[in-house]
């Protein structure tokens, strides 16, 4: 058996897989074989029978794109979950080897990859979560790699390339980039769009360059043990002809995802020396891939005994991160906070209380990584920890400079890794800069902390850029995305622990910059904004006759209108309501016993605009709140002008009842 | 007068109104004095008494939170409407010194900045447009520079690092950036989060760099004469002190927007020797100012007169762009279009229909800029268009790469500079990716046309990350943006009807991949679509029963779930809404005859999320759509799977029938 036969293995597999779904991209996959054998069969800490070992290399297929290279690998390793039916149904409705991967670690998909720059950006957040715990358990229990397969695309992103700044930076010495430098786009040449040199963009961000022949087995294999021998970030850029092995394609822009026909797969195992059916992985070539995939199952075991040998509190601790549970005490933690908050004197904003809510969790839960955009001092989040630094890995927050975007895909990247709680802080503004990170985190499930200050046109004189008001909606309308928008620093410490308790859903917390005064005074244990709405204060003097709906800082103009209108012997109801996915998930009897009776008078108040209220105020339902951009000017003023005032909520009341 | 007052100008007049605005930003200001001086004083073509020149130069504040620069640098130079009263109410509602500069031409703001990054490619939009027409008319008619100020967060962001990579692509040679390297951002020391050389980074793009002390204006004014001389794009990397002038703050951390108070502004009087009074600048220093302002005053003049010598035919055109009006002839020629669509055979995709309607556009219309982000061949936009590229700059097609952020704010930056009409294309799912730069286009009012293709989970296999689920609801709820979703190429182009016409809201225009079988077959001359939503068809039999409401794809299932429920004797209408923001716009008369009487059954259909239809359903409302992201499967199956079919809308308006 030749050794190249290992490489070719991965391409029939892909070849035969894509010819046979009638799509795909063997781009990636023909033209990456030889690195990616290198990689497996030579450098990868992975042992194929347990794809969730805590301590193995994680690989991300960052050009996602290529994802038969991915399944052709876990295949040939011998991933159980991986057999060949999977690789024989690519892209059909059900197979694990979907159109891009999808994570499923059991499966040894890492993450979710095919949105550009994405993958890279998680690879760099899973080396921040594996040198954290390196620098915390030390070499013998954690130690591993991080690699990634990535194209031009990804590394023209801007996420890509916040990316390599901040990797350089953070001098992550076991992070290795492994580039398809194949020279063509999905529009043709890389010289259509891109002038500079790649390798020396990455030099200039302190980046560890080797240049290598991707066909070059041998010599990737030898810059990949360069790579890892070098204490900075490494880019291996490979040279590489794009779908290699297709004659009719390879080296040219149809040999990104242009259709493969059985000819071209007949033809290719004429030029390739390949005489085997589709599908066929000869045994002599399959037993080194299996070998392979099998030669860290002693390592493993030892690992698993080092663990064992840790002190009992030590190992306690390393099990709890892993598996994800949380600390002791902390729901304790959080009654108390929540106990205590409405005594509270001067009236915090809802910075402060953000902050401080991160103290009670931090002091509990060492293992809450906070990166942030550039905001520390205005989002409050740093206080007690200390910075993650190419340095010090001891330290639980990472200065991620004006890279929102990054930050986000980081956060994914550590949550991906698992072993530590990210939380990922900046300016609500600002979230659309993170955006298709927060989707990803919310496709593959990850529970990220998604913290953001200034929610509203509260923040005053900053003016309209800096004002959300389309963008509580836009995160509702994300599916498998947790939005918590608390009112006061008790539904705060609440809106936390449902957080804290999601495993399989980030979450979004949002924050006012403004005071919040006190809301709820009288404690309940119950977590009352577990059910996404509740009311508030009931209608008093008879039946409800309006139910008044807020959330976060408007809940305080809710109760303000309902005076005026009690006042006027009107029962009226205020319904705070921090989660619309958790009212939405109630009964249909809880959330009519919440939103009064069909017909009755509702009034829906947000800082924001009414895309989505309507679901809740039915047709007759009125709603004050934003109809356009913000404005400069100082707060108070700004929502006189916008018309969002209990007066206005009470006009508005008074005028659906008359109608 | 010495030279150092002129700059010392700028710094008082920042000092005095942000003392008496109780804060603002006072670190780029002070910091870029000198630099600012030597631009206005020495370099920049601008006549303040016509801010809206076309062939000014134009500049961008990209770090926008020193906005107290650019409204000193407009009052100084005698821009009527930046008058000492603006100055002295910065920040207050109801100036134009607000927070951050919003766009308003016609008192110097070139573009609403804030959010870091955008203001750079927003640069180098304007300078892309300033080459094209540059190309088509000449250096006699147009010719001018592009600068902006920029600061170490707009280098970091992705969106930077995008533009910094693309305009060295292109070789824009007349776009110039000034750096303020003060090496301190809001958390502090840019050590926190940046290691890179920025000055090699660009130059690794193909920049062409000059370093040079910000606070020597004299060597600042040589370097600008340098960097107009060199043919690449310039970076002038000016090493500063933040906030220069507040020994208090100058050099540190809260140097960027620490409060000021008035005892502040009294220190730093005595160390810069500026004896005036608060907001009063001495005609000593006010006159050279002034002089700066009018020192173009006969260019402009001489400008006019070369335009006005222009052959008629030319000088139509050029003031046709110029203007913004559309060519003589387009209504025609898209009703021709639409005329003709219902014979097509065999049956086009949205995208095969997206790019027709493309060259019907293109033939009338050379200004028609198409920006795309690698995707030219599955979005079907380049077509005949050629390249824009370094060496030739007549073509109207920019590859971007894969980079779709700096793509969009580079469209804003095309529609801001005028002169032509930009078009930004990529896959609705990446969306997300240019999101911030739409938010831009919609804050600023400017007519850019968000073309997306691939805009359900019918683009099929390359599963959810591909598959827009949300996006439509997240535009709908953003404020001035005109989101249109034709259902077939009548409706198609309808849309670019209303796109066109639109000179102060930007429009996302979003194709089906897949066949969009004519829902339209009886040709009207009228424009159907123009009222947002419309009754396709209406029930038949008897009292209308049941309202179908479809957008896009999905209207077509609505037809045949109408056809079963006819069959039933139910008399079914079905509504098309193309554009939800034109139908809110309309009559609430006109909006109940489309949507059927209270009470009636109403279900609509679309594949994505509910969020933002209850609008239109009412409290008993049904909706077929999606509930989660999509998968990876052939599109006929995912359908099925996910129940968006003609006998789901069937089932669900029997259900409500009975209920």
């Amino acid at each position: 058996m030749a050794t190249q036969d290992l490489a070719n293995a991965i391409r029939f597999l892909a070849i035969d897989a894509i010819v046979r779904a009638g799509e795909g991209h063997q781009g990636v996959p023909l033209g990456m074989a030889e690195i990616a054998t290198a990689l497996y069969t030579r450098h990868l800490k992975y042992d194929a029978a347990d794809p969730t070992w805590p301590d193995r290399d994680r690989v991300v297929l960052s050009n996602g794109h290529g994802s038969m290279l991915l399944y052709a690998l876990l295949h040939l390793m011998g991933v159980e979950r991986m057999g060949i039916d999977q690789v024989q149904t690519f892209r059909d409705f059900g197979s694990r080897c979907e159109g891009h991967p999808e994570r499923d670690i059991a499966s040894g998909i890492e993450v979710t990859t095919g949105p550009l720059g994405q993958g890279i950006a998680n690879a760099l957040g899973m080396a921040v979560a594996e040198a954290w715990l390196n620098a915390r358990y030390g070499d013998a229990i954690y130690r591993h790699h991080t690699y990634a397969f990535v194209g031009d695309g990804c590394l023209q992103e801007g996420i890509g390339q916040e990316m390599i700044s901040l990797a350089g930076h953070l001098k992550l010495g076991r992070l290795i980039l492994l580039w398809d430098d194949n020279q063509i786009t999905d529009d043709g040449s890389t010289a259509l769009s891109i002038s500079e040199d790649v390798a020396a963009r990455c030099r200039v961000a302190g980046w560890h360059v080797v240049e290598v022949d991707g066909h070059d087995l041998e010599a990737v294999s030898a810059a990949l043990a360069e790579a890892k021998a070098d204490p900075r970030p490494s880019l291996l850029a490979c040279r590489t002809t794009i779908a290699k092995g297709i004659a009719r394609l390879q080296g040219q822009r149809g040999g990104h995802s242009g259709k493969l026909f059985p000819e071209d797969a007949q033809a290719a195992r004429e030029l390739l020396g390949w005489p085997h059916p589709a599908f066929h992985i000869p045994p002599e070539v399959l037993a080194p891939w299996r070998e392979a995939g099998a030669r860290h199952a002693a390592e493993r075991a030892a690992w698993q005994q080092r663990v064992a040998a840790l002190p009992a509190a030590q190992r306690h601790e390393f099990e709890r991160l892993l598996t994800g549970a949380l600390p002791e005490g902390w729901q304790e933690a959080l009654l108390r906070y929540k106990r205590e908050a409405p005594a509270r004197e001067p009236l915090p904003s809802g910075i402060f209380i953000s902050g401080e809510i991160g103290d009670v969790l931090g002091d509990l839960m060492p293992e809450r990584l906070v990166a942030c955009a550039d905001l520390e001092a205005p989002t409050n989040h740093k206080r007690r920890l200390a910075a993650f630094t190419a340095e010090d890995r001891r330290g639980a927050y990472v200065h991620c400079g004006v890279r929102e975007h990054v930050m986000g895909a980081m956060a994914n990247g550590l949550a991906a890794h698992g072993g530590v709680v990210p939380l990922a802080v900046t300016y609500l503004a600002f979230s659309d800069y993170e955006r298709p990170a927060m989707r990803m985190a919310a496709l593959m499930g990850l529970p990220v902390k998604f913290v953001f200050s200034h929610d509203s046109i509260g923040i005053g004189k900053n003016g309209p850029t800096h004002q959300p008001v389309e963008i509580l909606a836009s995160l509702r309308a994300m599916p498998n995305m947790l939005v918590l928008r608390p009112a006061d620093a008790v539904e705060a410490a609440e809106c936390w622990a449902i957080a804290l308790a999601q495993t399989a859903t980030p979450a979004t917390l949002v924050f006012a910059r403004q005071t919040l005064p006190h809301v709820r005074r009288v404690h309940t244990d119950a977590n009352l904004s577990a059910r996404g709405a509740y009311v508030l204060r009931e209608g008093e003097g008879g039946q409800r006759q309006v139910t008044l709906l807020a959330t976060g800082s408007e809940v305080l103009l809710a109760l303000q209108a309902r005076e005026r209108l009690q006042a006027q012997g009107i029962a009226t109801a205020v319904v705070s309501m921090p989660s619309w996915e958790l009212f939405e998930a109630e009964s249909s009897d809880y959330r009519a016993s919440v939103l009064g009776p069909a017909g009755g008078v509702r009034v829906g108040c947000e800082a924001a605009v009414r895309l989505g209220w309507d679901r809740w105020l039915g047709e007759r339902g009125g709603f004050v709140g934003m109809r356009s951009f913000g404005a400069s000017g100082p707060a108070d003023v700004l929502y006189r002008h916008f018309g969002i005032t209990a007066e206005a909520i009470e006009a508005e009341a008074l005028r659906l009842l008359k109608s």
